[in-house]
């Protein structure tokens, strides 16, 4: 398989997974109250549409770059891949249930952000899985990361997933706390720079290059 | 990344939000009064299947023409664009949201219809956040818009936002008005021509050129 | 633009609304008697949704077959397309109340028959719209229709419509009659060929025309 | 029509449909238990969307290889391929009725099982008949298949249908065990090799190729 239907599959389900999330947009209807009150009553679930949107974007943003140098596509990856996409597939559910619970309190807010912590956490972890394997063998990237800047490369990456890790801790504290550090690494990674994404011509792909 | 795949992921978004919107088309089903009783009393869902729908073609259409033309792929970019598929994609919310209200009268009715203007009139901001962010730079676009004519097309975007503003005020008095006044922006852009829009022959792709 | 992302936006649209169609296939789950009683009783959904998929599949295989063939995209064919759009993705809504009210018998079933069938004709316009527009101008196609053989071409598009016509007619007789006749259409276009389709090697693209 | 809009089409459905799988990931929400108790009493929900989604995943890169290597694509492949994405799009509901009547054990859930086992047992035929399809003629193929080995290859194919079938089997004696089965099915996927499929640069297509 060539990388384009590598990435126009994955395109397909974070495309689709980021459209389900307005599934979770939803209010009782008419005879339920007025509708600035349910509205207002709902705003949880509005704010966990944008933090889950913005960080199913950051990954799918991530996941291009990474995907764009890959130049060997075999089933390891393939399915390294498809491990990653069922967690993305995922965020839509635990974005429900951390929505319906953080104001409820006690033990099952607890619970519900740290599912969404914890998902995040997955998702950070099935991504570095991805990565991992295209630092095995230098064959694997178009431009591989030359083995001295490994480490440092690596060290970025696993240091990524601390602050998920800190939102599942703090979750079990203040899950509206938890729900802030979840939305601060969006917000981080908007305007932050992955290490080897630089702007590119759009036409600049060479002849002979997979072009999608 | 190539301008390849942020035009395929944006048309999944694109394509899955329109195709959501057909949810909101739904009858209650048998014991619930005759079905044309049930589709005479639904009509709100279906003339707000039909606003939206085009609306969302509408847009489809015109962040096609913009970012074909676009030479450069940055992450701004990236994120300016996914802050318009934000907004695209809570549109089926809004659309059903405004339709179970339009016939409920009172309060309810305005503030729905302000929902949905101000959802399109936010839908047209974020594209002329994409559009300004090509304004910026001359390298940003393949057919650069020549500084003395930037301004003129500056005001046809931003005076373009008025029937959406007036829709929002309009909504308080009379959410119909304010429909119709949603519906006419759609017939508008159907029949109306973008600048920079020409049609090209579907095989002009030079070499060389990004093909999708 | 050009006919490729035309052509990935509305693969899009078809994919969608042709998956959606399953969302139909529901049960009420334990405690509703046993599941083969309740599977039997669904039958209609399970009918309906065989022949809904396969009559979206055949449009696909037609949409495919015409826009290959375009040689010029203009905003008015992205407009004919879209409203042959609106109409497939209003199938699944047509689909699930017809599944639910053909065993109700009466004139619900007939009506909801009739729409079923309605919405099938009103495809096939959709489709003859766009298919009206490349016969207007020769240039709009890669291998225009000779003069001479349009008429001919047209008739068997006419044609084509008299079944759904026939079955919308025949609803208000016999909601199942009709049915039959729909999935009849649908079993006879999966076995007929196209006029203008022929099988193409699949890599017989030229350099410099659009792959996709 | 070309190889690449089969392959887009394809992506798509199988994009959506396994991205369907996530909508019967859901809990009741509050008010019905602690989340913890909630979320546990859904293990069936759970494990139903892993086995689905790496099923979808295994058939999907099958799928891909083996359109790779297609060189006609003629209106007998179009159906027979959306003869398969018929029951790939009814993977969702047979996982989530699976999923309901796992536990509730008696005769349905020996049914529900063997509804699941069987959808999958069907997805099995239906890519047969696009693969044998493939070996009917030598120019279908790019790499067509040495007749001397086509009886191997077909017999790999053919013992490749024994699992489900005997899932189905043992689903009327255990529910539980035959979900084991069709879970290790996946598993002996993910870690094999189709036949015929070997790594491929992703660049190295051809000019003149279909690059998608």
């Amino acid at each position: 398989m060539d990388r384009s239907r590598l990435e126009s599959f994955s395109d397909g389900v974070f495309a689709v997974a980021i459209t389900l999330l307005a599934l979770n947009l939803a209010i009782e209807g008419p005879g339920h109250g007025s509708l600035v009150h349910q509205l207002g009553h709902h705003w949880p679930a509005f704010v966990a549409y944008v933090v889950s949107f913005f960080t199913i974007g950051v990954i799918w943003v991530n996941h291009h770059a990474l995907v764009a140098n890959i130049a060997i596509v075999d089933r390891t990856l393939l399915f390294l891949n498809l491990l990653l996409l069922a967690i993305v597939v995922a965020i839509p559910f635990v974005t429900s249930t951390m929505a319906a619970y953080l104001t409820a309190g006690g033990q099952d807010a607890h619970v519900a952000m740290a599912l969404y912590a914890g998902t995040f956490e997955a998702m950070g972890l099935g991504f570095t899985a991805v990565f991992e394997w295209t630092l095995r063998e230098d064959a694997r990237l178009q431009r591989p990361v030359p083995a001295s800047a490994r480490w440092a490369v690596r060290a970025r990456f696993y240091i990524g997933q601390v602050p998920y890790l800190l939102a599942i801790g703090v979750a079990f504290i203040s899950a509206p706390v938890a729900l802030v550090i979840t939305a601060l690494v969006a917000v981080y990674y908007v305007f932050e720079r992955t290490p080897g994404r630089r702007p590119v011509p759009a036409d600049a792909d060479r002849p002979g290059r997979t072009p999608v």
